[in-house]
């Protein structure tokens, strides 16, 4: 038991809504104190909003920076048990100075050199991979040895062994997203070191992984593999896929039908595929396509996201505030904080290429605990 | 956006499983504090360990000095709009000093002189009502009065309008729990103002309330009232009910057939009747009676839970904490700290009185993550 | 295989919406007949109607002829091995002759001399007992001895050991309801013979049986007991909570409050109190109580139900029918057709009772299957 | 209500099991008839065995023969409002002439000529078309054109609208499969009349149609459309995907992994996306392969299933029956009836094609209401 205990302190102040001060309440206090006890009336408006107002802070951090500070520690900073990842995560400026993108949710770039391997462990921790560029690991999961490539996504159900290891000779960099913060806050962790080494027979680059062999084909499903753990067993969500999935629906929108959230605003869910459930427990992630010129109204929701820029170039804001950004940038929604975005051309981007963005939320959280809200407010 | 901006800090140190301490790491942590980013490899030991580590640590609140100081509050702190509830929470000495008696969980003292009222809201925390001694008081839940005598648990599902009146001429004490530290870190909660004023026509004093008349028979549902919202329909386990169950399941166990959870130790756990699930849908709440002279075996589980001694006396222990305790005496115990108990005979309570416990915890919120575990210990 | 090959015959008809009679069809339909085919335009009629056109039709079993049978029966037919029960169940009369009052559902009375038993077995088929009137037998489920009282209900999920006893001098009569058709045209049938005899440590008579101390308390499950089997772990719900549950809704009504089906109609409905769910999968099973002078609105149902009279007397009308009934009187309301109740003084019940009456019906097959569909048709 | 009225006939009769006949068993019986009443002990052999013993008998119909009536059927039989389709049913040759191919299911195939069109309906039955050979029919469900080609597979889940049409100039036949029996016997069925003709809108010939636009995307869903009917939103499973699904499980075996139902036999479930289950409630549909030279093991299952040989050639056994088999050929396993197939070089087949079998069965009822069972029996 490390943590430091921390007197309670309670002030007694001539406020609406507090009581009266007077001597009869300063020892009141200093009994409350004293028996480690704090009452509503003086916390009620921090705890009791009339909706959420997140510790969290709407963020942008830039592709380019992340990308220059992960390349400086390849240099330097050896990947090896102990440490067993070279990731870097997002620490949100209002939450403590901690590693924490949002009250709940974890986002790190990751990066690794040349030959160079991560040791196999497994958590509790629910996990994914998602790659702006690059090509040349392979994350080897329960054996099964999974290529990543631009536009992947690699879903992390909890409690499986995972490896990687980079069979090239490029660096590269994708980014990680956990649920790190929730299960630190509910305090649900395990973890566990693997072999330090893979084999040579995991050592391989296939194509395609088994897992997509077995549950990547739309619909059907294989009738021998009983599947009975939380999370997908669709360890990768090819690029390829997403991207015509999105095509497909703004095609259909041309036709004249339905498809897309809003016009010009195309958008899919990565599913379990024997569930159709989100593909972990803890997170949702989606991919969203806004066709240039395009607008998306402003959406509050309970929970929080984090966003990465895939392609294009365009506006997004979140509460006040507005930021350009650009192929690879990652920014956060705080509960409740309006979201929206703007598909417009870029400095350096002056051709035909829709806003395309990856995102990725606790909103499996709130829907098992009803705890989901949805708002659209007028732009 | 009233939170404060906390800079990222990074020191470099010589440790194991760290890098080498050199001016190129030192440029590093640098350039991570500039950009809000903080690595994996100096926070994994904190944020992803073998275990669950808590925050809270054990603690035990007596429950004659919470009473005593509620009835000091009960002197000079009204009751109304803004600060809604004489309600008094247990802070957890280590999670500073927020009223949080366990990362997840509230747990307060709430006090009603005679004659008076607590005003109507509604909010989206899950709460209930335990009474340890004492009655008449009525919560009124959308206009149905519930009596609230010793024993009787009443569950109070979120976003249900509710006040309390207290109908008598004496005060009287009881225990809310709520999920208010887990809407707090997950961000999710609304709340709304009433009614000033509860109308003559629910100040009535029923001996059932009518979710009671409807819902309260066993297995038997009404067949015109559909059930859809979260949480039970049915607003009050009265306390004959409780009490006779967990003598039934000892007399069972005294037949030679099974239904303890162990010897000598009986059950039972507040279900809603639509579902056979937990009251609330982040809130687990359980009765347990342990015979005199039995004891029971340390199991550890993911989540926290907060007790209260409803009757009898005994020692528990909570890690490496033994306490003695007596009626209404409340304490918690941290994710995954061994808990047992055992039920003795207490300096004022000769007489054969079991050891009886009713327990809250978060464990709904695992199950519904798929994030719970269990370890018996050997005892 | 026992069963009988049945030719295809096929006749080719002038008539609307059939081809043309021309030797052309005629060889068609013979070349149909010899290779076993059936074309849908001559059957589409039949097999797709507009709405379900029930095989079955309203009937009325008297409990008096019923019971002065089932005498008889007790003093000549002997109960044992192979026959296993003296059960007597209704023939719906346009269902061949089969022992099935409706298309999915079996309804029995059967007969227990004193001192006699009944052999232990076990089958998939989902079971229950109604008692009409009498008391002395126990139902031994797993080792469990279940009393048998006036008004009592004792679902009897399939594949439990069962048998029977009759502990007293009096002979005794009650219903069973099992889905015995339903697993007759589905083909999903097992059966076991168990002990011939039970043993003495059974042939006890308590007057609450070990389940009913368990899982017959309002809203509380037992910590300890896991329940994963499929049906109800409850093996009788006592007349005295259903007969308390219906004067609780119509006090409510009084009250000004809902909580009854329609004015005067109060009803409950048997349910699992592990989920919340009907008592068995295949069978609901409801009480209503119909106040003196009340009369139900007419409604169209999906599925195929079976009432029997508790207590009051009255008229009961369904489709074009309309009978006087009384106690212990069973009918069969077919697939869509209206059914409503009147509660009338009869002849020999001048007093207030209101019209009791058990219904079961194999709603839980419609609504698993998503084919369920209800309508409330105009008076 | 047209149900011709059977009455009961019960003979008494000298027999183990039986009561003894004498007089007043008869006038007992004679008493049962009059009452419309039938004794259990006359029956429980033929309702209650020790295991399922279907009323249907394997039977197998031959392509060659079913296409040869269908194309005269084209010739003189119009479709047309009324007939509504030129389907022509499997009678199963124990299931007294009816169009039943097993208890439950319906199997069918279905004609269109030339430039013809089916009309528009929609009936809560269930149903799918599978395609053997052929291609130029379109299916247009609720306004959305889906082709159908060899290999496709279509399901069509209750009480959507839908139609046909033949925009090729060549004659297509294809399968049918719907639960019209099931429904049948349980009474569920509405049936109405669409649009006598289709517009030309809808008479388009996409190679893709919107559903499949929208759903066909291995584990991505669209966010912005709920799915809250029964049965899959992917309107057809294409060939292609299929086919190369079961050549990744062969080859996954080939490189020593898991993935395949036993060695040289793969399969896979057409799964609805949104929920990763059956496409249909009451419908199960698969697609085996089975590599030359390969024998699956014999398994029994309780409910029925419909097979149909996609390519290859092999025998198949049933219970006690064997054929030698090929393309298009159809025939039914009953419940609990033992199955088994063996790939083989037919006399018109000899290269080195796997034999492909399509199936049906309706497990999904037994599993919605847990009456499923399978038992591997020793080859």
């Amino acid at each position: 038991m490390t943590a430091t205990d921390t007197p309670v302190r309670l002030q007694a102040v001539a406020a609406p809504d507090q009581p009266d001060v007077t001597p009869a309440l300063e020892k009141l206090y200093r009994g409350f104190e004293q028996e480690l006890l704090v009452p509503l009336w003086t916390e009620i408006g921090d705890l009791m909003p009339a909706h959420p107002r997140s510790r969290a802070v709407p963020h942008l951090w830039r592709w380019q920076n992340l990308v220059a500070l992960a390349e400086q520690a390849g240099e330097i900073v050896p990947v090896g048990r102990g440490g067993e990842r070279r990731a870097i995560a997002l620490a949100n400026p209002s939450l403590g100075g901690r590693p924490f993108a949002t009250p709940t949710l974890w986002a790190a770039i990751q990066y690794l050199m040349p030959g160079e391997d991560a040791p196999e462990h497994r958590h509790t921790q629910h996990a994914f991979r998602f790659v702006v560029e690059g090509e040349g690991v392979w994350t080897v999961v329960g054996g099964d040895a999974v290529p990543m490539r631009r536009g992947d996504f690699l879903p992390q159900a909890g409690w499986n062994w995972h490896a990687h290891h980079n069979a090239t000779d490029a660096p590269m960099a994708w980014i990680d997203g956990l649920d790190i913060p929730f299960q630190y806050v509910t305090e649900a962790q395990f973890f566990e070191l693997g072999r330090d080494e893979i084999s040579d027979a995991e050592r391989v680059t296939p194509d395609r992984s088994r897992s997509e062999r077995l549950w990547g084909h739309p619909g059907l499903r294989p009738v021998s593999v009983a599947h009975t753990t939380p999370g997908s067993p669709l360890l990768a969500y090819k690029w390829e896929f997403t991207d015509r999935a999105l095509d497909d629906q703004l095609a259909i929108e041309k036709d004249g039908y339905g498809g897309t959230v809003e016009p010009g605003h195309a958008a899919v869910r990565y599913t379990n595929p024997a569930t159709g459930e989100d593909v972990l427990p803890t997170i949702r992630t989606e991919f969203h396509r806004i066709v240039r010129g395009a607008e998306t109204a402003p959406v509050r929701e309970t929970g929080s996201s984090v966003y990465q820029v895939f392609d294009g170039s365009g506006t997004v804001t979140v509460g006040d505030t507005t930021w350009s950004v650009t192929r690879g940038d990652m920014f956060v929604v705080p509960s409740w904080e309006p979201f929206s975005a703007r598909s417009e051309a870029g400095s350096t981007d002056s051709d035909s290429r829709a806003l395309d963005l990856f995102r990725f939320s606790d909103a499996p959280v709130f829907e098992a605990l009803q705890l989901n809200r949805t708002q659209k407010d007028n732009a």
